[in-house]
């Protein structure tokens, strides 16, 4: 019996660059962290260490950099299929091309009352993300939003579950709900624009989550989902990944002090996790 | 020649708590994480295991969610001061109680264009802080910010320095400037508006950063920090720690490509570090 | 066009846990953190909130606690899989139950040479881990490793690779490197001895990476996992995914100073990535 | 009232290097993280931007690379203390210069029974560290080690301690104690064997912990203390900050389970945190 090589794939991470868009009143800025993978006949590379069909990391990083200066940088979902249509067209031993784009989103500076034309704020954890799967046949495009935290005082309630031997868990009517968005969408159809879609998601997903009369963390997960469904022609399945963030009610009985729902221990371990996908029939 | 104990202290970390405030019509939320420390007369505990001087950290925790549910949560600073004043009347062997908060900042969910009652999402990567240090005799406040992420795409240059023959770096009339802002400021007085000050340090450290006509880090910050004490007479001094978060110019001249200030490599290694205090006289 | 739920999964992460074995003469200790997820029957938890078909996260927490105290705790592998035997024992509504168990790793502090029988350090950065995966139908195992970092400083190069008009990097006979090793391999069979297997899996990854003539990082990962399957039958396939930890050489020659692979500069980002599985015919 | 600049310093920090020593037939490699600090003469760089008398941190960063190719870099003690002759040396304005030093630990991977020339796995989380501070009068010389993290299952006890209304803390006979070991201590005299002192104060906390008879942390913190200065003269005191990692037994009762001390949670938050010098009178 013999050993072989099975699916293989190599690449850069963490390939980062801030693009400055300077207009004589305005600038505006993007900043981006990229991983890029390749596919394709990497096997002598691996067996024989025949390094003839390897492009070098290094170059891919090299070739972001230069594509980033000589074509449009907005959206990334744009710049980031000019980057696979270079790879593509010039790497015939490469088969598919996989690109990861992550967003460090900027808000401008308010300077008495507006918004700066230079200086700008980090606008939080969160970052947009977008995912391109590429061979020559075809691309698939998804982008998402990751650690968009979001946190509710009431409207949510976890009862009637089941309970074994092991089950201590109270019923809960109110309970805090809490999570850190991850989500990411596959996009149908190819005039999308990604910039004003992107938008109308993260605004649905946020309202949906206030305003939902949550069950359960999975009941609200898939609201979500349905609600971006309802509102977005162009997004064919949505996949949510919500930890479910626990604050727990300190129990302050034992010192003779009552605690209607307003002390609560925020924990990160352990933590809840629920996922799925929610999808056009 | 013997072996003594020095200086020494005990307490409690990252103990975490979410309060939430339950108007009719509108709830409020404040995340904090506190550390608490003791010094005072504990040198049998360390020298004999004598654990009779020591309250255990875990009844530091407790009293934290006890006060919590009942005494007023707002500003940080007042809790703060209530949870040394408690534990200085209760622990005779205490000198000195030590109290740091972090407050994880929460905005409300945008719904339907106006600011949801009940559901927030995190404001940001940023912190604010509180430093208060009492004795019997006294306590020294201090409020501060972390990790408030800025950058500048104009008005900063750094010319002129001292070369010596190790030095490579370039004259840049035009560079990024990019920081994390740490800062903390000293109170003097007893009857600070804590919050109302807070949001104002806040923005002048920001509206200075945008607007300062940059020579240097140190420059910029000097800049800021005097901006401070010139708007906010209870603040005796602020302390400003800022890494420079350098941006550095990509060389595209090897790819026969320009690079008038567009493209750019963010990096966190390695960084400098400008540090002051600017007081008054 | 209706829109419906997708795949879907719930479960609990972060579940961490020491469990101390108390012979006369020696204490064993083993520090898991588990993560479990549940697939099944669970369409109107998420459509219409209906929790009957819900076994609490929570109690998946418990019951982790409490079989592990009744039952044998070594290796990971059968205690993972007695979880998974109980969840679909009591659990009709589950099809499908995932467990991954991360283990960190410690050894026994030496004292006056020989190892303390009930005092430990932690063995490093690198973690165990198991993940089984199993219906009512069956069960894989896979074992791995996480974060096993190694460096060399000769028998590597990187040479003969394709260039384009973007490649910039020099050839080079005599690099060093590093990477972090994440691997991970499917059992085939039943009788395995996990931890003894674990072990010389461990020592061949280590052994193949110090003595292998390297010409590319993708050479050095197939003849790692080659290794690995030439020595261990009851292992059907590996997979390696290896960061290529850049360490570049400085140049000095700026300084008048000669550099012949001396100091190098160590960087995180950006950094290549190589993965492939090994596998058998 | 006016204002001035206080206290301030700049410098770089995370500048990072590996060094190669290449013996015909064995390879030594050091990997170090340094941080370097300047106060002096820069008061109009603050206050007029004036950077005439500022060497540029990137000039530090190169002076680092050069010095580590033509000077010997074993130990970093003395390493860090040419750095700052250097500065000091050749830049008059410079009054006071800090160093710190971080190594990562790297051992030798062993292959068929005996250690490898040339390749290398890292040792653990745990960093070697040097802090020196020096003026044209002087340099304080302090050494470390930061997370080194330990753990014994016997000899700790934590009881009669102090309780008030809000102690709720069980007393213990027989806890796990487990902390991570961050340490430095301050060196007498200018003779030093660092590096063999470095290992004989590692081995001292290592042995303290596991053999000492512990009623509280502090009480171990003491011995630890008192155990390294008593062995090694060249120290005229150490610091030790210990967390107390706690690792709470899991109530089984509820299950109808006895836990006789083998099944435990270990935390991270809250944590107790023990700090304290012993010195010589």
């Amino acid at each position: 019996m013999g050993i072989r090589l099975g699916k293989n794939s190599y690449g850069k991470s963490c390939v980062r660059l801030l693009r400055v868009g300077r207009q004589e009143a305005r600038h505006d800025i993007k900043e981006l962290t990229l991983e890029i993978r390749f596919e394709g006949d990497f096997e002598t590379a691996h067996t024989t260490g025949d390094n003839r069909k390897i492009l070098p990391t290094d170059t891919m990083k090299n070739t972001v950099y230069v594509l980033a200066r000589q074509h449009p940088f907005e959206p990334s979902e744009d710049f980031s299929r000019r980057l696979i249509q270079h790879f593509l067209a010039h790497n015939p031993q490469v088969q598919r091309v996989e690109i990861d784009a992550a967003e460090d989103l900027w808000a401008r500076i308010p300077c008495g009352g507006s918004p700066h034309a230079s200086a700008f704020t980090r606008a939080g954890e969160e970052k947009r993300t977008a995912m391109l799967d590429a061979t020559r046949d075809g691309i698939a495009i998804r982008a998402g939003i990751e650690n968009l935290i979001v946190l509710k005082t009431t409207k949510s309630a976890f009862q009637g579950f089941l309970r074994d031997r092991y089950t201590t868990l109270k019923e809960d009517q109110n309970r805090i709900l809490s999570t850190s968005i991850q989500a990411d969408w596959l996009y149908d159809g190819s005039a999308i624009e990604f910039n004003r879609v992107w938008d109308g998601v993260r605004r649905t997903l946020l309202e949906t989550f206030a305003e939902h009369d949550s069950l359960s963390l999975q009941h609200t997960l898939y609201a979500m989902g349905e609600a971006v469904l309802h509102s977005f022609e162009p997004i064919r399945e949505i996949h949510l990944s919500l930890p479910n963030k626990h604050y727990n009610l300190v129990n302050l009985s034992t010192f003779e002090t009552d605690n209607p729902s307003e002390v609560f221990l925020p924990t990160d371990e352990p933590h809840g996790l629920i996922e799925a996908t929610v999808e056009r029939d």
